[in-house]
């Protein structure tokens, strides 16, 4: 029997000695004593080692005494809380989580508790050094110093996932369903109320293609810089630091990633059928390469930019209040932070601040138009996948095989400059020299082939990225759509049986549902026909550009053969 | 005990149940029974089964018998006039033939008699259907309709080099070597001697850099046009006919390439210090490949561009009239053809026709420019084989891989615009035309890549088998006027000693043989650096034209995103 404790933050071992641990992990610890900072124990994968303390929260019964357990992987397996596998197998133990709780054996308590509260992402841990005893949600004794800069992509996605679950916690019907998860059932069966201001009014107008978000009246756009490396406890951690300066305030503001990924979760949570662009991808090592701070950086500038252009997402107050909050001003920032996270109009209560326009919906025509995107999305989907390995492949084949082609055509022609100055020939020297500059322009030329990719392949595949992103977001959204499709028809088949009084109710709440997905699926295929054109132009210009590059330095060359 | 014939043309099988046999090659007959004009036996490999009767001529003593043999493959080895390996192992066995002829035996007389008259190029073959057996040198009972159109280039190289042996049979000293073959020895002794008419002269004059020959008064050059094939025989021979036109005639001739063949050998013959060009390569199979037509009528150019362009060759008679003579007029034809074969100012003789500027040469520094040639032709040599490698595989990966990947690429993009058409919004639909025409305008790329290297590597690469062709002519050529060089010193050595009267005859001669070597070397630096210019401002205005009609492509590709 063994003393045992929870994973409240990822932790990334750097060292010899050191285990990673996970969020809900359990951990068997040997003993409670803290040596500098670190307990000492082993993870759910057998690993033995050391962790910082302030990572997890040792489990004590209600009176106090620590709870002691086998300590082995499988028995934390068991208690359905543990992250063992890849993202997918999480969110589905997490699932399973929510609807076990209320069988759930007591000590176990906690653990559903703190996954509650880390999906309504509480997590004051960057409020580095600070007390946040004070923050909702935050269970006593976690530790306001806690660090979790080492938290890994599968975390976010799961507590996103967990986020759009969690409301619907208690919910026993298609308990796996994301029309229940969503709220969408919650609020179709009339079970969502609330009080919306008019602030918070989201209004769908009727466009000449169909229902669509009413255009954000005051747009604006958002420049990322170049991120800078910042660090804290005296060089112990290390993280980049980005400046964002949105075009209405004109005033620059320093944001970290996990920032932007507080944000995304509370976007994800607040808007149930809204696309909210991913984030682009964590990674674990090589943070700080240039490479990967560049991708990073060009992949948060695409998300920037279809929050920015998105009439719903570009107006709500949690991405204004990231937006525009002085990163000075810790206080204002916990207070919009604190504000973001006790919203109550996520969910269910979502659709009530929808406004649908005033003119009738046909069904009808709806679920065909509906049906149709789920077949465009699967499509695109494909095609863009395939679209991106060739590219990529093409990228490659650019910066290897193309360039050693054309460098070893390079090579070749100094070779024949090389011979010919043995000519001893007076009236050679010219034709020796054109010779060697040619074979330097197709060297320089394979150089060219090699850096090009940068220029106009990358690009496409960020492109692509995010909508790619966007299209796995689809799903979720289409199912809700249906799902008040079949509840209003369902309605309908009962109030033809008896009285129409609540179908009417139920009707009105399947076409906000509906404007809502129209609106969605119309600000889609705009923003992708945008997307696609101007990038589709820029590929072009770029390759454009490129092959003139060639071109100049192959007419370099020729000029040398006029005095040859 | 068999009958035994010898092949006087080489024949390739065509067809199941022929079998291919090789001039000078001795077969096994089965009878001397000619059915429908075909004869059967067993060759020296061993393969039994029909040849043309005409090809071959049964081996009879003095009194008419037929000679009899064991007709193996080992004893028509032993002969030593049969071919059975490579250019090379031929070139060998006729060399050895040549000095064992007076110790060989008398059955095989004829064969060596045979062999003697092929070096002099005296077959009539292609007057076919005529009477050739007043010929010169031509044996009785040959066959007038001897067909001779499968010629390989082993036999055109080794009649080649035979040629330049012929003249120096009976020579012992340092017999190998082509100091001597070339008569050049012959000629530096004062052995040679002949008149010189005043228009078989060839000047050597003192340029600016050293001895050159004497420009053509008369310039001209030549056209090629595209051969037609024809047949005879009631279309059982193919052959494609080329019609030539000299811009001092502009009066069209028609010519085979055995007939440029022919012409080659007497070339070969006749100027022992001049680097003929050679022939494009001969092809046993294909030959009337649309590819090889080209591909050799492409040689042809090349090697009548380097014949006119050439002082000495560009003027001599037998070139004349090739170039000249009616195709019409066979008697003028065959007086030409007889009047060149009979020359006499061949091998040692040339070297008669030859004079030198008045001013002295100094010995030191023309040894140092041969020297220094030498060298550079081993480099020249070398460096163009590397050249030659890396723009065949840089051809085939352009051809086969880089236009693989701009039509995936293009297929990628297809696939988007397919994808995309599934969206139902009206103001997509240009956006998806202009994508799909993205990737048209890709695989039209890929085809220009698979185009592109007939435009600009094919030239190039013919350029190099000019030059390599040249650059195996050299060393003979230098040999020559080394052997030349050394005769003079050992005389040098002797009048020391005794009297310089011998000495004074032998170094005018060494001056003679140098100049014509260093007008030579000059002249193959002038057209070198000619053509080098040349073909590398073609080859770069090609690739420029090349990367213009892409980017042309591609514009048009952008144009398209205009309106969507």
């Amino acid at each position: 029997m063994a003393l045992r404790a929870i994973v409240l933050y990822d932790f990334v071992s750097e060292n010899p000695g050191e285990i990673s641990v996970v969020e809900n992990e359990v951990l068997t610890l040997y003993s409670e004593d803290i040596v500098d900072g670190w307990l000492e124990g082993v993870n759910s994968r057998g690993q033995s080692g050391l962790f910082p303390a302030s990572y997890v929260e040792i489990l004590r019964t209600d009176d106090g005494i620590p709870i002691q357990g086998n300590g082995t992987a499988g028995d934390a397996h068991s208690t359905g809380s543990t992250i063992t596998g890849t993202e997918y197998s999480y969110h589905i133990n997490a699932q399973k989580g929510d609807t076990s709780a209320e069988s759930a054996p007591t000590h176990l308590g906690y653990a559903q508790q703190h996954s509650y509260h880390t999906s309504q992402g509480s997590d004051e841990d960057w409020a580095d050094n600070q007390n946040v005893a004070d923050a909702p949600g935050v269970v006593q004794g976690r530790g306001g110093n806690a660090q979790k800069c080492q938290a890994t992509e599968s975390t976010r996605r799961g507590s996103a996932q967990q986020s759009r679950s969690s409301a619907t916690v208690g919910k026993n019907l298609n308990r796996f369903s994301t029309f229940v998860k969503s709220g969408g059932e919650a609020f179709v069966l009339g079970e969502a109320s609330g009080f919306v201001k008019d602030t918070d009014k989201i209004y769908v107008v009727m466009g000449p293609f169909g229902p669509e978000w009413q255009e954000n009246p005051h747009p604006f756009t958002c420049t990322i810089d170049d991120p800078t490396k910042q660090t804290k406890f005296k060089g112990i951690k290390c993280y980049m630091s980005y400046g964002l300066t949105p075009s209405h305030t004109q005033s620059r503001v320093n944001r970290r990633y996990k920032h932007f990924d507080w944000l995304y979760a509370r976007l994800v949570e607040r808007f149930p059928v809204i696309s909210v662009p991913h984030l682009p991808e964590k990674q674990a090592t090589g943070r700080f390469e240039e490479d990967f701070i560049c991708k990073r950086r060009r992949g948060l500038i695409w998300w920037m930019d279809h929050m920015t252009s998105h009439p719903v997402l570009s107006r709500c107050d949690v991405f204004q209040h990231f937006l525009t909050c002085s990163s000075n001003d810790e206080k204002a920032w916990k207070r919009g932070k604190r504000k973001a996270e006790k919203d109550y109009l996520v969910g269910a209560n979502f659709f009530l601040t929808i406004i649908p326009p005033a003119a009738p919906l046909n069904m009808q025509e709806v679920e065909g138009t509906v049906d149709g995107f789920k077949t465009f999305t699967k499509k695109m989907d494909d095609n863009i996948v395939q679209l991106n390995v060739t590219i990529s492949e093409f990228a490659r084949k650019q910066m290897t095989g193309f360039k050693k082609e054309y460098q070893k055509v390079g090579q070749a022609f100094h070779l024949l400059s090389q011979a010919f100055e043995f000519d001893q020939q007076i009236y050679s020297i010219k034709l020796n020299q054109a010779i060697a500059f040619t074979g330097t322009a197709y060297e320089t030329i394979g150089d060219y082939f090699s850096e090009q990719p940068r220029q106009d392949l990358d690009p496409v595949s960020d492109l692509l990225a995010i909508y790619q992103g966007h299209l796995t977001n689809f799903p979720d959204i289409i199912h809700v759509q249906k799902g008040a499709l079949t509840k209003a028809k369902e309605s309908q088949r009962h109030s033809d049986e008896k009285d129409s009084s609540g179908m009417i109710g139920i009707s009105d709440r399947c076409k906000i549902i509906s404007c809502a997905t129209l609106a969605e699926i119309q600000h889609f295929h705009r923003t992708r026909v945008r997307d696609f054109r101007v990038h589709m132009q820029h590929y072009l210009q770029e390759q454009i550009a490129f092959f003139q590059r060639i071109m100049t330095k192959l007419e370099e060359a020729l000029h040398m053969y006029d005095e040859a």
